[in-house]
């Protein structure tokens, strides 16, 4: 067996898209059984849609496994279940901002931003001009999972102040929705200034 | 190890919610170590969140394990990545009808329909009246993963009679949105009459 790391993080790409493509490509072209194997699913913003066409295009058969998406699972590690009874009853999943002025503006529905940390004073004031509750709670989940993982919450009008000043880094999970509520990260915290 | 069989099937629970927490509760506070083993992701419109809070209301510590969503998952099993690049960049996913009003519009952005096999009929109509496409594509996938899988593919104005045709049962996932065209199902499947 031989392993052909391209990891990614942040902002840190050292093979570009293409050429990972390329390398399932000829890896199958030689006949090797090749596992690409990525975090999360590759079809939440994984771009396995697009290695499968590579493939495919090529002639190379793939089967997809689903995995465990941290839109979903990072959120649960801080204690948010993305839906729940009589809180929320369907949730959304995107990372740009193109799609915030069509979104649900209810606490009921909750929305998970990923790779949304840099942008998300913006995120939050986009929201709320769109007509979200500037006191709807957000949490912002960083290392999921991890011995360090740490959650900041607040709401939409204080999330991006708060955020700035723990030092919330990349890469994150971002929750937006009463859901937050089921956190014991939001019973702990300290009211947010001038609210409750 | 004891097994406790609480399995729901669709319209049959034979154990009441109110039940399965209970359950939970006695046999963890007799000092057994509960395992609560559910399909897909438990906070997934999967009520794990009321059964940890039934554990924690009685001071019994939980821990949520995450799983694979059948709302990522078996679309998926179809060929039909929720996002992927240039086609749709976020998902919604949703069981009821009070939601459609306010859900994305456009064929960009996926929508998955958990549980909605028996309103496809009404909600496929909602989602145009409420302004997505009646072109707008559509697949409804049935046991998903399993050696009878079956997808049905259609647009919003002609999935309801080709579910009927085929006679589509719960539970299914059904899927709307630009991705589905990425389906092989889609590829195979006979031209919806009087369009394209």
């Amino acid at each position: 067996m031989r392993v052909v790391d391209v990891g990614k993080t942040a902002g840190h790409h050292p093979v570009p898209q293409e050429r990972i493509n390329e390398i399932l490509v000829e890896e199958a072209s030689r006949g090797h059984a090749v596992v690409r194997l990525k975090g999360g699913d590759p079809y939440v913003l994984g771009r396995g849609g697009e290695e499968r066409e590579a493939c495919e295009a090529h002639g190379i058969p793939v089967e997809v496994v689903p995995g465990v998406t941290s839109a979903v699972a990072v959120p649960a590690a801080a204690g948010i279940p993305v839906t729940h009874r009589g809180v929320a009853r369907g949730f959304t999943v995107v990372t740009g901002h193109d799609e915030i002025p069509q979104l649900p503006t209810g606490g009921d529905h909750t929305l998970v931003l990923l790779m949304g940390v840099a942008a998300l004073g913006r995120t939050a004031a986009q929201l709320v001009a769109h007509g979200r509750d500037a006191a709807c709670p957000v949490a912002v989940v960083e290392r999921g999972f991890r011995p360090d993982q740490r959650t900041t919450v607040g709401t939409l009008s204080t999330i991006a102040a708060r955020a700035a000043e723990v030092g919330v880094a990349a890469p994150a999970v971002i929750v937006v929705g009463d859901v937050v509520r089921l956190s014991p990260a939001w019973e702990s915290a300290e009211p947010p200034v001038s609210r409750r």
